[in-house]
């Protein structure tokens, strides 16, 4: 059965409506038509079964036939503080990284970072795109949030609230993510993860001084030099799969 | 035979030192005694062939018996059988696992691969550009092998040799990578896991079903369906940095 995020404000007590974008890939690329049925999910953690009522390249309605509550936050949520790259490379780091299961994502400017806070809502329209269609394509019960840009310091004070911040350096050579982790065992759940991921050209000696008096854990991802992209999806990984 | 690794500073022209933490492993745990033989390795590519000589809590000697260049694998080996794919997928594929550290790609065709094998050489020529760059750019000593593309059926035949060998599927929902990887603790190194990862349609029952009577052991990356280029990167870092 096809899946759609549909926002919580565009479902009442017996229908959902659909965005234009939904509906014309209803129509025009799935062929639905009326009476077929399909799953919704409001991406705050209900599931419904819908039928389609009214079909048309503008509006589509769909009557809900059953309801349920499918998801509980993970016991481990993952917060990436992700520097803003390349577009592609950005945009391939939401991609995979809501594939595996990130919880939110902030992107962030350090000091080497090449691209500026940018103000154009395209660009985050495009990235939201990006993780709705990762989540449906991935069989998430929820998209990740994703906030707006932040700067390096306000990262490290958002993250003060987290139960542990993870920063991947490359002078770093001992500590593993997954060899500090399991410490995190100990606390009761939710347990909440912030993971910074660092510009291409890497971090400034003054940032990774600011990371550790603000708490954070400079930790190796191996002996090779990952690009950011990269480091984000390793890096996830080993948080996600740990333990 | 036991292997240690020891700083070549520890090893001049006759000798090698042990550090203390190795004589505790040699007097204690291996219960070595004068006169046994132990390889040690320097980590810059030399390997030693050395008798024990002197051998208390506090000071192990060993005495050189010879001494060889060898071509340094890294202990654990990751052989990935992967489907072709579309092509920016294939090669983010290849990109990415190279930076993570696999030794080597064998493009393979699945039931639904939905390409063929292309004997045109200018796409593998495009592939080998890109695991050398990605080689350079991460500061891998050594570049990914990249074999011809070969068939499933085949695929299975050339995996036998490998040490084991591991098929994410997402009917498996026990098994996970990190939880059998352990026992291969026990085989002596190099070990050489083979990773197969299928295409985006999935892989068949009949595959599945050929796949276990050769031996290969089917594994769950988690409860998200992840895309083939995904499940390639995320199975990588697990085996790589199980353990």
């Amino acid at each position: 059965m096809y899946r759609f995020f549909v926002n919580p404000f565009c479902i009442n007590e017996a229908n959902v409506a659909f965005t234009s974008a939904q509906c014309h890939k209803i129509l025009h690329v799935l062929r639905l038509v009326s009476g077929n049925e399909v799953q919704v999910l409001d991406g705050h953690g209900y599931e419904y079964r819908v039928r389609l009522k009214e079909i048309s390249s503008s509006k589509v309605i769909g009557v809900i036939i059953e309801k349920k509550q499918v998801f509980r936050y993970p016991e481990k949520n993952l917060y990436i503080y992700l520097s803003l790259l390349k577009r592609e490379n950005f945009e391939w780091a939401l991609q995979k990284c809501t594939e595996i299961g990130v919880q939110g994502f902030i992107p962030t400017v350090y000091s080497r970072t090449v691209l500026n806070i940018d103000s154009n809502s395209q660009k985050f329209q495009r990235w939201q795109r990006i993780t709705t269609e990762a989540s449906e394509q991935c069989h998430r019960a929820n998209t990740p949030e994703l906030h707006s840009p932040i700067n390096f310091h306000e990262a490290l004070d958002e993250a003060q609230s987290n139960t542990m911040n993870l920063i991947p350096w490359e002078l770093e050579t001992k500590t593993r993510i997954q060899d500090i982790i399991t410490n995190t065992d100990k606390v009761p759940p939710p347990v909440k993860f912030g993971l910074f991921i660092g510009p291409e050209g890497g971090l400034t000696h003054d940032e990774i001084e600011m990371a550790k008096r603000s708490g954070l854990f400079p930790v190796t991802l191996g002996k090779n030099i990952l690009r950011s992209e990269t480091a984000a999806i390793v890096a996830s990984t080993i948080v996600i799969q740990s333990g």
